[in-house]
């Protein structure tokens, strides 16, 4: 089959990608769209620093995935609506021709994968791919699969909002509107949060914000975000999102943000970062850490698409097809032009 | 009257101190024991990056104070008990000859000052202060003034594990076990953490924390003290409190901490440190930033040390006059010798 691959920092098209055959447990799917996530751009440019610092980590249970190999073809692509083609043995789920989607994990008779990055595993940037059966989500409503392939990245909103445990009468600061922080305000807005403030240099992505719930949308180059919070939130207790995920973003937030204010960091900086401990402690800071979602918010964020409470169109700036997914990575580097562009095999 | 005072980094003894008088609202008190803080220490050695670091911090309400000048002697010591001597005008509060304590605030008509470092309000390293009458706490039960003066420290253990909310089930690793850890590992005891292991380099200070609490206290060079949380505190959740306070400790607990870990930063780390963020997104980790205590919290440590829930008494392993502060200071250094010295004027 066909599937666009990572060799060696590049996006390449191949034609010679076995055909993935579905075991015990598993689904072979035709994939319908994959949204481009901005970790994938951030592997592409930085997977060996990345996998470098992943090995240093200690005590997450290993899994007994083999590790990746920069040096051959790399498949990515975890944000994907599909369509079921065939069951592997001893297996059942919605009939052929049903449009699903599914949280980016592989369970399979050999152990849990992640459909993430992989030498082996197929994924969303491809024409075929495998899924777990008991996993898979029934797409509702008629939705188109483009929509509902906005899921993942959606979940990855409410699952940050969630860590931040806001209670009435809090407001929110959203640091970047890329995908991730357009994701946690159309969560904080769900949550019914009375004040978002959103700051991002791009006036494009300031727009999606508002339509997405911000009360706000300030670009830092004409006021300091915690400037404009202190202006237009007034006195509320705060949480901020860092949705940037570059070096500084924290410790920025650290030196500013008011006294007993809760930081969550939802974008992912994969380089090491300078802060100042004593800014954190000279105000009570908190630091909560965010990774991923658990499955319910995958299917509570689904049905929210699906149901119209989130209007995930807006987001989608772009498609390509398996041929193009190279020039897009290129393409996303600039936020003014492109927030989401999907891949369509 | 005689004060010591840290001048251009060295503390030197003066006897030409102008006398304190109280003035609305404020008592004279004479000064019975004051504990010497490591954050006296760090501010001696670097006070000038110190102040530099704090001038950056936005969002802190400023009380005014003047500007502390470090080429003028600074007055510190704020872990202090005290003798009450004379009221000022219209103020009102216990009888002469009667032994107190208080949060280090000085409340005046002129606005609020803190009692820890100032060019001219008086401290615990000196024969008089001032206190604030509302703020005065009787000692009770007869508590000897030296006992009674590590109120204040051990009131930051008990707020750091209050600002942890653990819950039952949890357990407690404490990195450092100099005055700010052994008073985390008294507030867990207290809390009935069911385990509590101890990390330091000190043989002396490990006893100290099983004597107050610690279930079992390693030495870091024998085994790394996460090594020796998986094989002593198992699967429990886990709460980290850093009472060290250099840097590069952050991020060992993001590397090597279990998934969900809390950490509590306790310690006053002055420098700027270096984290990798991916560490924590990798396990959402979550950071409390500490400091200080509220009221109430220093209330109720009075009452557990006055009661005898707390032996402070093992903490104090040295004495000293006015005239010994320097030489005090510079014993703090070998944490083989020294946990807690009082000065006694």
């Amino acid at each position: 089959m066909r599937a666009a691959a990572l060799h060696r920092g590049e996006l390449v098209l191949r034609d010679d990608v076995p055909d993935p055959r579905p075991g015990f447990g598993e689904v072979l799917v035709a994939v319908k769209a994959c949204g481009i996530c901005g970790s994938d751009l951030h592997f592409a440019s930085h997977g060996a620093e990345m996998l470098a610092a992943t090995d240093e980590i200690e005590g997450v249970p290993d899994l007994g995935a083999p590790p990746i190999d920069l040096d051959r073809d790399v498949f990515m692509g975890h944000e994907f609506a599909a369509e079921v083609l065939e069951f592997g043995p001893d297996t059942v789920g919605p009939e052929p021709g049903t449009i699903v989607t599914s949280i980016p994990i592989l369970l399979s008779m050999t152990g849990i994968r992640t459909i993430v990055y992989s030498n082996d595993v197929a994924a969303g940037y491809g024409e075929q791919m495998l899924l777990s059966a008991p996993l898979l989500l029934e797409v509702p409503n008629g939705l188109d699969p483009r929509h509902a392939a906005m899921t993942e990245p959606m979940a990855v909103g409410l699952h940050a909002v969630n860590r931040a445990d806001i209670v009435a009468g809090e407001g929110a600061l959203v640091l970047g509107c890329g995908p991730v922080g357009l994701a946690v305000i159309a969560a904080l807005h769900l949550h019914g949060v009375d004040h978002i403030v959103a700051a991002d240099f791009s006036s494009a992505r300031r727009a999606m914000a508002l339509q997405l719930g911000a009360h706000e949308a300030v670009d830092p180059r004409d006021e300091p975000a915690f400037v404009a919070w202190r202006r237009s939130g007034g006195a509320r207790p705060l949480v901020v999102f860092d949705a940037i995920g570059v070096p500084g973003i924290i410790n920025d937030v650290l030196r500013s943000a008011p006294p007993r204010s809760r930081l969550i960091v939802v974008g992912v900086c994969m380089q090491p970062d300078t802060i100042n401990p004593l800014f954190g402690i000279s105000k009570e800071l908190d630091v909560r850490f965010a990774l991923g979602y658990d499955p319910t918010e995958f299917t509570d964020t689904l049905r929210h698409i699906a149901e119209g409470q989130i209007d995930v169109a807006l987001m989608i700036t772009g498609e390509v097809g398996l041929d193009g997914v190279g020039d897009a990575f290129a393409a996303l580097a600039d936020p003014e032009e492109h927030c989401k562009i999907l891949v369509v095999p």
